[in-house]
Parts: structure tokens; C-alpha cells; sequence
């Protein structure tokens, strides 16, 4: 079987596992106060062309999301996000287990518009029992999305205009950020990130890490006392420098980029098949994920041979599934995916005639 | 101005007042292990048709539903309720409080089917992700509904018989009960609550107490070590016996009942002048909430003379309101509303020509 | 049986009752935005000589402690107290519930100094492992405390001080607060209170109320958004007028004073009795609790005829046990049990020679 | 500068390394469901010679600590530990977050007897006020504890029959496990763990693995929906084979064993120039942690060349600081820090003469 159900399925680059032994025997500080997490922060802060920014390392992007969100709201505040968002779906409940509730608004690509922040706001606002219900005090986004698609620098100005202007926090999950910031045609920036959001991450897991998403403060209120609370939901790893010198290493010669860059190209081989096919998405993307609509039968065949992930039922025989290209996506195991489905599908047409 | 914007603008029964006089100087036990509390809980008991029952007193709504549901979950389980149910909108997030997410459904009229039940909870099953998803165990319904809507008995039966076969509790918000028990054409009584719910209450807040709400538990589970959790969430009144003393005194010589049916005629006044008037209403419902659409300008007229609630707004120029009665409405009030709405509507429908 | 084992045996002051009588049918807005409660606060104030203090009314003493701390603090940092704090010892865990960790500190006769805040505060910011630990930001004190014992006015200078140059809240827990202020030579007073605590709340419950607690803030940090606060924590009564107008009374014509000062003379008497029969106390008190260690036979003869609790076992055959008077203590009682005492305790010492 | 600070300086033992990069592009499950978690699961349920036990792989110990009481207790219970235990000082209130009191007792040597249970369970079951209080509901325990002391077997029986009698689960952490089982006359194994703990866990992060703990659990209760309950706290690894690889190659070929050996015996050597020198120990141990108590200026000297923790002032002059050697410490260095200590406190002994 070959795999295309995630972006994690594999290790990490050779470049990490090639640092991970020649520093093995050193001794280091532990908790992420050693040199190698100094130095991917200083990278990340010259990324972003901004000095001041708060770096910190967690191992996952769960813990990530629960840590910054316990970190800036307060006990009666709550983070706005799309109805498909990680948090609110795919969490078991981490971030109400901080004591916040998830305020989910509709979307049907995945994304939030500022009009929807703004709605939300004001109907809680203007309730005439404000006070009976959770504040709104975060926006939380994901670039790209749970469905792939990316946000607009445009979008994102007017999203965090928004924020701005009605007290809320911006909070970008990055798990999956150097595949939407290398993705054809997309316009956002790590300087915009740090720019528009109060906080935001790169991720490292999804990205050729071992593990690890790299966690970017620009909002000092967010930061204040920031590591007690990584510590106080089990985050702080003993040997700290294990993250710092994996986005070391993934942030040198631009391999951060490469790596996404490459999960793209593969991915966009697999579109362009399902072009040729006239295979319908369930929603269009650029970056590695993509979402097409199948017949079941066309599925039980290919899934002979691949892993993919289910995503929604669309009628009694079709299906919409996810195939997923990452970092470590072998050409030759896109060419036979291309191959395959071309093959399977296009007997099935015969057929269905 | 007279008041329809709720039914908790007054204090309390004077049956109530007279017997807090009588026994004010009387010592006894705290924290409700008083002869006031023990004889409620057994009228409780003899109302439902049931020896077994557990029955604890709290203070108010919130407190209840959110002791209530930290009781019968563990921390990674979740409860389904409508998207317009009180604990998912009007709580500040007192279920969330405990680490609990609250699984909002649809719903056009407040309440929610088995079906919806079903389907979330196979949701979640059948994931292939389950355990990255928060897990349905409890449902919440409120009867009557936000929207002053009424289960039927067979609804109510489908939904525990749903409830049972998945491993679900069920769990009734009977704020508004009294007036819910007596609506004309309302088929559900005390015992049919009492074996199709693992857990409700009886409201007394707003029924004619000066406050407290009845928690009546059949599902031991649910019971065990309860008053813990009480007291941990600071709903342990010093004073119980007042607790006990006012349902006592609701749930002798039909008063409760006596109550919600006088709510619920003044409602039907109400609601006769609006069908007179062929106003249409947001949803239909039989009990002492009502939601007229009505035109801005006749609302202005009406809130010069009366207090009313929003509830949405329905178009440029309309809004839905809710007026309510309670066990406190005068009728002499009623009689004025209607003659003012009348008054006022005529005109307007006049003016209109 | 006659009771002398708590303040909250009885119902209220007549004079609640009277007032819940006369303003029973008045209509007015829910949630504490009621005239009641604007009076009730505007006394306060006055008492406190402060017109900037935010006034809160809520049910019970768990209930405002959990809320007061849950408002203050953020989610790593702890609350100071002394090991026989009310909050470390008897509300079921109701802080570590919204999060928060108890830091306990030694103490024999119920009060903490300011060199132990220091201390406290100290070992966690110089332990080399400041985020491995939880922050202090605020130190509860209660006055009286569990053991009825007071703080002088100096010991609180000392201990606001401390508080404020390390940067913590002092918050004092005020539910028997009246017998406090009114004790033979208390020289602590409300203005004083409202000048040295960041939070302090005036005790209703065991002070002549039915029940309530008037939350008084100081520290606008802690007041903001309070209100949500209390509705999360299920706190926010529908009829807060009911709170409101039960402090209003009291605090009209002296009347908490009153009721203080009678508990105290009540104590005394005791007190005086234990005396002429060298009767060890536990810890000598100046309010309404009294501590003495008595033989088990004779506490067991005392058993026939009056209630106490029980404090702590001294060897095998003595008990520390607690007598306690309050607003509603009559003087005939006091006399039985004085006499009582005598009585059994003479006898018992011509068994003894 | 030599570490001896602490047993996590280093990466990890060279064959976790090796597997690592011989694994490295094999596509495997995510979360846990893979052939190495599979496997290293086996070799743990072996070695504990018990078919039915639950293994899980968390990344951490706060993680693991945090994790396992959160799914063991209702929310009104607590957990009974040291007051010296790494949960109640060292891991910034995570157990607090989860809502759970911990209820520390007296400790000189680390460990807690099975009499301090008794009394702790017998002091909240008969206070009279049981409901009031947290009930008592887990015993948690370090082996070694945070002073390198280690239970007997004895102990741990009675302990283990202490918490069956009252109903109170027991859970040790293992964070050092490897070190304890190993220690010069330590008579606990595995099975003994497997059969006396209802929970365990086998530390990785100190014991030459990258980072990592094997949560161990035989009884049922505490397994239900565990995984839901690591995913909710941000535990659950994408990459979960990282943990079962690194626990896989330390049971192969009893490495973990040898490696805990290693430490002990380099230990030893460093005990020995203690004992040789008649310098005190703040507590006798055998395992890899050694608390030396010195003058101020000794230990100034000795921290010019080698890193090692504060514990505490013994007086004016004198600190007892604890030296820690681990599965990486080379002889060469024990020899260094041997010899430099010989010399510096036989330097100050003679000029102290």
C-alpha cells in the first residue's frame, strides 16, 4: 500500500536525523534553554524581519492550540472559528477541557470571513444579556485550512483589521504553513503573519520534522508568562533542544520552502489529472491536499492499492475523499496514483456507457 | 410600564412568604439535610411515581445544568443539545466551565429529534477518528423549549428509547416545567419525565419561588456522590431548609399546577388577540412564551406601556418579540396588553391601506 | 436540642422578612440591576468610605470565594493561604476546580503573616525552576478566620504591604466579617478593609441574612468583566433583588453591627464561664466561635442537651470541640448552657480528685 | 563545565538513534497504531509478566502524571502525595488544571507510608462534613522518589493493600524507574509494579531515550477511553512510533536495565569519595541522585568545573545540592568530579583547622 492519507506518515528529513547524531552526545541545558532553540528562534524572528517577536517550541499541534488559547483568553472569553476547524472538531474537546468554548460559525471552504467576526461580536455585544454569554475575544484560523484552500493576504488584512478593531486576538494554526506559503499563487508571508496575527505557527510536524510546531508571539500580552503555562499542560519538553535544532535545521538553506514546494508539485501532478478526468473537487485548492469526488466503486479499486482519507459522503455512490502529498511524497508513487486512477476511472465511464 | 419580558420579575407565592415567616426561627441542620428538604424530595417522589428517585435542590438554572453535567461525564465526553439551548447560548459557557463541550445540533423550533442523535453520535463512531473527537454521552433538552415549544410524549419516548440504545443520558432542563406540564394538549407528565429521563429538574425560579431549581435523578450513576459536586461548585446552600421549604409549599395542594395553568390562560388571551389580529407569530407554541412578528413601529408604540424581549430580527421593517406570562400576571395586565396591541395594530394595519 | 454548633441555624432578621413581604409583588429587572442592589451598594460604599468600590452580591461564601479567584488570577498562578483555610480545607476542591492551586502555608491559630507571603513568594521566584512551579499572585485570608481568631489592624498593614510590593492580591474572606469588626478591641475597620484588601466580601449568610455575600472590589483588575464571572459559575440569581434588598436592610440603622455585637456578648458569656472553671481553650478568641478542650464524658453529657462540633482530638480522653453564638443566639440559651457547663464539669472534677 | 545537574543532558542511547535512521521512510499508522508501539507493548506486558495490560506511550512525565489522574478521578476527588512530589511542587498546577486537588502529607524521605493513607482517608470519611471536603480517591507515588529513595517491596505491599482497603487507586511514576529497579539492594521488579500499582509508568526521557513514558495500566477503570483522554490533553503524537521504536530498542536485550546499572554504579563511585571524605547526605540513597550537604565555599569551587542542582540551605554556611548521574555519564568524568572534590574539601577541612 501506498500512503497519501496524511502528510505524517513518514520520519523526518536526513538533514534532521544527521544533526540529531552529530550533537547527540552534548550536553545541553534542558526545557529549551539551549543554543540550538536560540538559534532556530533567531531564525524564525529574521524570517518574519522582526526582532521582537516571542518564539517558543511545543511538540504538537493539539497542545499548541490549547497552550496559546489558555494563555490569552480569560476564563469567561471565547475563540470564533470556522464549524470544520481543528479545534472545534478534531480535538477531543482540548480546548474546553482549558475551560473555553469554541464559538463555531458556518463555512463551507474552510475558511472565516471578517463580516463573520464582526457578526458575531455584535450579536453577543448587543444582546441585551451580554453578560450570559461567552465573550468573543480570539479569531482562530488555519492557513491552509482543514479543506486546503488558502486565505488571501487581502482576506487576511481585512480579517485582522477586524480583530483589531473589536479588541479580538488572531491566532493562525499553522500545521500545515509551508505548504500554504509555497503554494502556487499564494500572496501571504511570514512578515505578514507576523504582522496581521497576534500569534501564530509554524508547523514542523506535518513539514519534515520528527515532531514540533514552532510557536511565533507578536502580541506581548499573549507572551507574558507564556512558558509556565506550556508547563503547566505537560509541554515542556526535558531535552528541548530536540525542537530547536529540528527547525534549525529546517530553516537553513530554505529547506522549509523546498520541502513544501515539493508536497505541491506532487499534488498538483494529481489535480491535473483529475482535470484531464473531469473529476469534480469537492472544493478547489492549491496546496496538498485535495478533495476529489468519487464513485465508491472507483474508491474500492484505487483503495486496492492507496490510502486516502474519507471526508464526506456526497449521494448514495459517491464519495469525497481526501489524497494527500507531503515532504516525503516519492514522484514515482504519484506517477503510479496518476496512472491508476486514470485507469480505473476511465473504465469505469466505459462502463457506466 | 407593565412587565411581559420574563416570568422571574416578581418574588415569590405568598404561600411561600407566609411559611418562611412561620418557621424562621426554627434551627436546623444546613446544607439540606433538614425536614423541609426531606419532605419536598418525597412529594417529589410520590408526584413521579417513583421511591427511588434522588432528589437535591440548587439555587438556580445554570448551577443545575452545569452540576448536573460535570456529575455524568467524564472529562472527554460531550453533551448534544439544540444550537439554541440555554446551555450552549445564555450560560457564559458554565458547561465549558467544566471541560465539557457542548454539541450543538440544528433546530428551527428548539428542540431536537433522535434522529439528529443518532446521527451525531455515529458521527463520532464512525470516524475513523473517534478518539480525536469529543464523545456524545449525554443529551439536553429543555421542556418547554428557548421557544416555548413542547416534546410530545412520543417524541419524548423516542428520543430516551434513542438515548438508551446508544448509551446516552438523557437530560431535561425543566426551568419552565410547570408551565410546560399544564399547556393545553401537553401529554407529558411527572412520571412519563421521571422514566424516560436519567436526569431532570423541576424549575422553581421562575414558577413562583423566590428561586431554586428540583433535581430529580433516576440514573444512580448520575447520583453518586452528587452533593460532592454540588458544594464543589458552590451551589451547597448554608440554609437548604429554604430550598425545601419553597417546594414544599409549590408542591402542596396543586399549587405548582394551579400556577403554570394560570400562565398559560393568560397566555392564551394573548395569543386569541394576535389570531384575532391574524399577527403571525415566529413559532407556534402552546405555553407562556409567544413570539409575534410584528412591525417596528407598532413595537415602538407597545414598549411605551409594556416590557417585551427581542428575539430576532425578521426583515427590514419586522421584528419577532417574545411576550410572557408567568404564575403572577394579573389579568387586569393581559386585558390591557390586549386592548393596547389591538389598539395600536389597527391603526397601523390603517395606516398601511 | 438547642443549637450552639453554627451562625446559620435560624432563617433571617425579622426585618429581611418584613421586606420581602412589603415589595413581593414589585416588578423589577433580574440579575442584580435592581434598585434594591443599587441601594444596598451605595451603602457600602458610604460604609467604605470609597465611592469607587464595585459592589457584587452573590448566594454563598464557596460561591464568591471560586469566583473571586477565578476572576483574578490566570490559569498558573495560586493563591496563598493558611492550612486551615476554609477554601484549602471545606469547598471540595471548589478553587482547584476553576484550575487554580491552594499554596498552603503553616499556621496554628488560623491567621498568616507577611513574612510567610514573602517566603512563599521567594522559594518559587528564586527555585531556579520558576515555570516548573505556580505562581503566587494572591493571598486569602479570612477575618475572622476558621479558628475565630482576628487580625489587629497593624498585622494587616504589615500583610497588605507585602502584597502590594510583590505585586499580589490580598483578598479577605468575610463571611462571619460582622463579628470580626465588632469584637472587643478589633480595631480593623470597613474603610480599612477597602483601603488594604484588593477583595474583601461582608458576610450575609451567617450575619442575619437568609443568605448572600456582598462582594466588595477595590482592584478595578479584578472587576473587570466580574459580572460574566458569576454567570459562569451558575452564580447570577434571576431575582437578585432578593440579595440587594437583604443587605440593604442590614445595613440600614446599624443593624449588621447590632447583630455582631450580640453574637459577641453572647460569646463572651461563655466565654467568662470557661474562664471561672480553667477551662483550657484551643485558641483564644475574641468573636463568636469559642474553642474548648474538654474531657469526652463531659463533652458527652454536654451532647444530652446542646449541639457543638467537633474540632480536633487532643489526647485520648480530651477533644477540642467549637460553640458557636450568632445574631440569633438568645440569652435564656446561653444561660442553660452556661450553667450546664458548670454543673457537669464541677461534677466532674469532685469524680476526678 | 561537566553536567551532573541533571539525568536528560544528553540526546539518547546510540541504537534508539540507528533505528531511527534505519526507519526513518517507512510509511507507519499515525497516533500510536503502529508495529513498533505494537511491539514495545508486548515486551512491557512480558517483562511485567501480564498478558492484560493497557500500555500507552505519552512523551512526557508532567504529561503522563496529568493525563493518568485526569482519567482515573470523578471531579470531587483528589490524589494523596508526598509533600515533596514532583505533581504537587514541580509541574506548575497541571494537575490543578485538570480540576483535581492534590492533598500533599509529610515527608522527610520522599515516600509515604500506608498509615499517612489511612489517616488521610479516615480524616475526610469521618469529619461529619465528609461532602464538604475532596474525597480522597488515588495515591500517587515516585519510585525513586524526587529524593533518589526507593519504596521496599514491603512497603509497597502494604501500601498497595492500604489503597485496595479504601478503595483509592495507586499510580507510581517511573520517571527514574530504570535507576530504582536496578539500585543496589532494590528487591521491587516489574511484576511487582504491574501486580500492587493500578497505574505505572516506565520513564524513557531519563533513562536514554529521546524523550518518552510508558504509562503502564492494570486496572481497567483508569484504561476507558484513555486514548481520548491523552488526545484531549495534547499527547497524542502524530508520529506515535517515535515512542514505541525508542521504548522497543531500550527492552531489547536489557538494555534498559543495563543503562539504569550504569548510572547506579557511577553513582556509587561518587558516594563512596562522599563517604570516604565523611561528608553528610541530606538523605541516604542508592540510586543515581546524591544530596551531599557542603560548605557554601567547597561547592563555589566545585561549580567552577562541574553543574549540579540546589536543594536546600541547611544553615548559614552549608547546602545540601544533589549530583545526578545518569545512562550517558562517562567514567572519566565521575573520576574528575572524584578527584576535584577530594582535593577541595581536604583543602578546606585543613584550613578550617
Amino acid at each position: 500500500m501506498i500512503c497519501f492519507h496524511n502528510d505524517y506518515s513518514e520520519g523526518c528529513h536526513e538533514r534532521i536525523l544527521l544533526r540529531l547524531q552529530e550533537t547527540n552526545l552534548e550536553q545541553t541545558p534542558g526545557y529549551g534553554e539551549d543554543a540550538y532553540c536560540a538559534s532556530a528562534a533567531k531564525k524564525i524572528r529574521e524570517l518574519c524581519g522582526n526582532e521582537n517577536l516571542a518564539v517558543h517550541f511545543l511538540v504538537g499541534g493539539t497542545q499548541a492550540n490549547l497552550t496559546v488559547i489558555d494563555a490569552a483568553l480569560r476564563p469567561h472569553q471565547g475563540v470564533i472559528c470556522a464549524v470544520s476547524g481543528h479545534i472545534h472538531v478534531h480535538e477531543t474537546g482540548a480546548v474546553e477541557a482549558t475551560g473555553h468554548k469554541v464559538l463555531a460559525v458556518p463555512s463551507s471552504d474552510g475558511k472565516i470571513t471578517a463580516d463573520q467576526v464582526v457578526h458575531e461580536v455584535l450579536l453577543q455585544r448587543n444582546s441585551g444579556a451580554a453578560e450570559h454569554m461567552v465573550q468573543p475575544k480570539m479569531v482562530y484560523i488555519s492557513h491552509p485550512t482543514e479543506l486546503g484552500t488558502l486565505y488571501s493576504l487581502a482576506e487576511l488584512e481585512t480579517l485582522s483589521a477586524a480583530c483589531k478593531a473589536y479588541g479580538l486576538y488572531l491566532f493562525l494554526d499553522g500545521a500545515r504553513l509551508g505548504y500554504g506559503l509555497t503554494a502556487e499563487g499564494a500572496d501571504v508571508t511570514l512578515p505578514d503573519l507576523a504582522r496581521l496575527c497576534d500569534v501564530f505557527y509554524i508547523g514542523g510536524t506535518k513539514m519534515g520534522a520528527l515532531f514540533g510546531e514552532a510557536v511565533v508571539i507578536s502580541n506581548p500580552a499573549i507572551d507574558e508568562d507564556f512558558r509556565y503555562l506550556i508547563k503547566r499542560h505537560g509541554g515542556l519538553m526535558a531535552k528541548g533542544r530536540l525542537l530547536g535544532l529540528q527547525f534549525d535545521s529546517l530553516l537553513t538553506d530554505d529547506l522549509y520552502f523546498e520541502l513544501g514546494r515539493h508536497a505541491n508539485t506532487m499534488a498538483e501532478q494529481i489535480r491535473q489529472t483529475l482535470r484531464d478526468l473531469e473529476i469534480p473537487l469537492l472544493v478547489d485548492t492549491v496546496s496538498n491536499q485535495i478533495f476529489p469526488i468519487l464513485p465508491d466503486v472507483v474508491l474500492a479499486e484505487v483503495g486496492e492499492s492507496f490510502t486516502f482519507t474519507e471526508q464526506e459522503r456526497c449521494d448514495s455512490n459517491h464519495r469525497a475523499v481526501r489524497f494527500c502529498t507531503s515532504w516525503a511524497t516519492k514522484q514515482e508513487n504519484v506517477e503510479l496514483l496518476c496512472s491508476k486512477l486514470r485507469e480505473i476511472y476511465e473504465k469505469f465511464i466505459e462502463t457506466e456507457k
